[in-house]
């Protein structure tokens, strides 16, 4: 690799997150060819006339073998219950050469995967989590800023080489995110809080009023408040079931404090405490309010990565 | 009144909701004259200086007689805990032709603090709530649009002539409001669980990450899901405590439903239960689907109103 440039890369899984990579890739001149791998050839030849990748590879073992012949990088971008399966499944096909990362939600689950099914090559494999999404998926919700301006979490493993570590960064850098790192286990507890119980509490909600005798007349009602708070309960079902069980002590625990804190509000309702209500409620306001400042702060200027 | 035009309003509290309602009716040139009544006589003046009141009036009896003498309209848009205060300071000065509403959250303590304050004027008062705010606030925030394609639910008392109800329909109608009617009752078991619950879980989430040691590792991550989830968190404190204590019966039933909904998630998730997950995350994706469909269809066209 001169400059950078990735001679060649696989995307495993050419929808949202893998599609967009390789063209935010492409658009940067970061890349020489792109393979894209999967199970649906109506997908990867979707992903072909959207000039997101240039070959298209099925699953098979000679397949993949020259898929991965010489690639400088692998992008898992498929749904995280499949990681395992598909890491093993390119094991016999990878070259000392070759660096493989991910695009997953939780990341001590699939660390304990990628250990299962590359044994002695899981140094190659650099987790990775780009914190990016929309509520559409497939080949053309595929986009080329998607990355621009947000974070990708790294969480490399203790067997993991620096320049490996470095190239899955570089490619991301590339895209236009910005690079942080936690250990897995920081990365799982940090996402449970502010990702994953958010969205169970989401769908939680809608599916609540959905079941009321009643729930046409409530939907008559609901504004542009419950709007916003249940956007996350679009999401896909089956992904949030799945980043649930893979992330569940963690969001175990994160769940029981948030009940605990609605026991405790509960209470204050119940007798009448208006301090303490609105005690709980300034808190948040003012904290919430710091939080958006922040974030503007950070996002007016835009230059420089961060942490790595 | 000759074609719909209301010779004189006064509006208690010139800020958003009091002062988007003159303006819009200044616009369908549905009013004659306005009146602001207010505390903040600061808030008065920037009313005026942005021409939505022609004259301001101070909350002394003689101010208030002068203010009310002739008025068609009176609408209460200040915080709902002062209602009772300010309908019992009117009372004396409430000439026969005067109708008088408000545009509180909550409705049956609203009815309950009109029928101890104006006794047996009380069918003057037709209660009123608008379904529409910004999170800013003050006569600056007012904006001519804020009512237009939005319901305001009306919960007319049986003491109410037809005429007077009407009259406030009418007015809300110019501003282009949609009209809807409940009773109180319903009309509180409904907002308590489209509105006021959600409000209170978003600031309870808020809270509980920024109690915890590590808020600000948490905050750092949290993203574009956690702001819609918790904008409405971005409230006044002050205006969802009085809200919550308000309709404290019926938000007490709505959590307590939540509540045990949480804790059936939480058994299933603990005993990693997948299918049971999938269950109640794709019931909400498809009840929030079909809502946003409902309502996309419904603001199409956008033309006529509805169940007066």
């Amino acid at each position: 690799m001169e400059n950078n440039v990735l001679n060649k890369i696989v995307i495993c899984g050419v929808g949202l997150i893998g599609g967009s990579f390789a063209l935010a890739l492409r658009r940067a001149g970061a890349v020489g060819s792109v393979v894209g791998v999967g199970r649906s050839t109506a997908a990867l030849a979707r992903a072909r006339e959207l000039g997101i990748i240039d070959a298209a590879s099925g699953n098979a073992p000679a397949e993949l073998a020259a898929a991965l012949d010489g690639a400088a990088l692998v992008l898992l971008a498929a749904p995280v219950a499949q990681t395992e399966a598909i890491l093993a499944a390119l094991r016999p096909h990878l070259q000392a050469g070759t660096v493989v990362t991910d695009a997953g939600s939780t990341k001590g689950d699939v660390v304990a995967a990628a250990r299962r099914a590359l044994g002695d090559k899981v140094g190659q494999f650099v987790p990775g989590h780009p914190i990016a999404g929309r509520e559409s998926n497939g080949p053309d919700a595929a986009i080329v800023d998607l990355y621009q301006g947000k974070k990708t979490v790294l969480t490399p493993l203790a067997e993991n080489r620096a320049e490996d570590v470095e190239r899955v960064a570089a490619a991301w850098r590339a895209c236009g995110a910005i690079i942080h790192q936690l250990t897995p286990q920081e990365h799982d507890k940090v996402f449970a809080a502010v990702s994953h119980l958010p969205h169970l509490l989401a769908y939680a909600l809608v599916d609540d009023i959905a079941r009321k005798p009643h729930a046409d007349l409530l939907f008559q009602y609901a504004a542009s408040g419950f709007r916003d708070f249940t956007r996350i309960a679009g999401s896909s079902p089956e992904m949030w079931r799945d980043i649930s069980l893979a992330n569940q002590a963690a969001l175990l625990a994160e769940l029981d404090a948030y009940m605990a804190q609605l026991t405790g509000l509960r209470a204050s309702l119940a007798a009448g405490d208006g301090a303490a209500l609105a005690g709980v409620y300034s808190n948040a306001q003012r904290a919430r309010q710091q939080w958006i400042e922040a974030i503007e702060a950070a996002e007016a200027p835009q230059s420089k990565d961060q942490a790595e």
